[in-house]
């Protein structure tokens, strides 16, 4: 795959009717916006996997960028994000969930028409609220990702080519997407190693409020309460329990923020399961403790190990 | 030091005066009552460094005694402890917490009086007052352990030698605690390959109620709200943090009420800290929810990855 050309034809549908033209896979120019992580790893995963000829890091940093070009996750970069995607055949948002839409908007209004545009946030549905009525009419298609993939490490020193591989991809069209589009975002983090799968932005932001949101409140609450001098009477539970808890503080409040509906939802599930918990300790009711443990053990379980 | 004999000298207060007796190590005969995960990797570690010459396993069920005898752990058993103690020098009871006191006393009345007495069990002050005034006068003398390793797999087929490698375990003597026979428990544990330390019972409770207990509590009941649908939309994230759940539903029952007045001082601050979250969240207070976690973030971070 990695030296063949594959001719990607895509019917994209503008204004003034349909207008089809070749989408290329590799493409000629991938442009990432914001070069962390999972940008880096973008990076990586493309240039290892033959899925872009030239691929162009846009950031704030130049410092970070200068290392992202030396890992090799990027083969340019620059800070000015219009100059950046101004060739780019498609566009992977990799910026805080709080900053996505405005840069979205921002490369929909620099770029190719032909240009797709994706992004790797972890909520999905502030991204549209905040993009609805502000995208060119006839510009480039917004299409959201989200990657279940990550690290409670951050920044492009941590990247790795294979970030991706056999790891979920939640993609979030909306009623009104191209499904052409739509196809290439797929098509584009199938060839990072990815899979896909297709969902409702509003129902993915209530699944993750549950499955990852939730469990990173729950984990850093509970490294909050321990006090540092106990820290020697740890063992293996807590160290997994706690783990995401060393996560990057700003990019996770940025993330419950945008979520807080539904994180709120997940929590208030979470405090009145604790509660029971609470009142079988008081009763000393051993049958109904094992139940309740026996329930939590069987989900998990059901996820293997 | 598996092949070399240590005279360890102890000198052993009787109720008719000091007795000095020479307590070996390797000892004659050890003897672990309840071979699952942990007493089979006592079992095994104490082989692999000749902490014994010979190691009887005591349990109810026969089946996975001869299991234990298959695998190496233990060199004969029975289901009888008196018997299984009738020549012990030392005994590990490593039976769950809501058992261990019932078994220590059993242990204290059919072992030779020179043998000491220990356990592995998550709770302390539960068994010092389930043994209070149930012990022979003249009898063994029983030193409280736990150590800190473990698994959310159960059952002496997971156990290993190199379970106790580098581990904490917690010594609780008290006051009336004979200190040659802490100092043999503490070489037992030592020779296992674990590292110790002394700490009040009491005080042990409290702590591994936030540090073991709780983060049990907390994996549980976030496996427990999760709809079993949703887990394909889970990653590393959700999988570290309730990696614990999978663990024994009897044998954690049994550890919360053990020590319940602690674990629920210890829910009450987790709640307490989550409801500051929850708080958060609907004020929208970025910069508060930051702070927030990096609260939780300092925490995770001083214990290491």
């Amino acid at each position: 795959m990695s030296d063949e050309r594959i001719e990607f034809i895509v019917a994209h549908a503008s204004g003034s009717g349909v207008v089809p033209y070749i989408h290329p896979m590799p493409f000629d120019t991938l442009a990432i916006v914001g070069v962390g992580l999972i940008g880096g790893s973008v990076g990586l995963a493309a240039k290892t996997r033959g899925v872009a000829r030239r691929i162009v890091g846009i950031g704030r940093d130049e410092r970070n960028l200068s290392r992202a070009l030396a890992n090799g996750a990027i083969d340019q970069f620059t800070t000015n994000l219009a100059e950046g995607v101004a060739e780019a055949d498609f566009v992977v948002a990799c910026t805080p969930v709080d900053r996505l839409a405005e840069d979205v908007i921002a490369a929909a209004h620099a770029a190719p028409m032909r240009c797709i545009i994706t992004d790797a946030g972890s909520t999905k549905g502030n991204i549209l609220a905040g993009i609805r009525g502000k995208m060119p009419v006839d510009g480039p298609e917004f299409i959201g990702s989200h990657p279940l993939a990550g690290s409670e490490k951050r920044g492009s020193a941590n990247s790795k080519p294979e970030m991706f591989d056999g790891r979920l991809v939640v993609v979030t069209p909306t009623a009104e997407s191209d499904p052409e589009a739509v196809a290439v975002v797929e098509l584009f983090w199938n060839q990072l190693g990815a899979r896909t799968m297709r969902m409702d932005a509003h129902e993915h932001d209530q699944a993750l409020a549950m499955t990852s949101h939730l469990p990173h409140a729950a984990a850093s609450a509970l490294a909050g309460v321990t006090p540092p001098e106990w820290l020697t009477l740890t063992a293996g539970g807590f160290r997994d329990t706690t783990r995401i808890a060393g996560g990057d503080a700003e990019l996770w409040a940025a993330i419950f923020l945008a979520n807080r509906d539904a994180v709120r939802d997940a929590l208030d599930q979470y405090l009145d399961r604790l509660g029971t918990f609470r009142a079988m300790l008081t009763e000393e009711t051993h049958a109904e403790l094992v139940r309740w443990l026996s329930e939590g053990k069987k989900v998990r379980d059901a996820l293997g190990s």
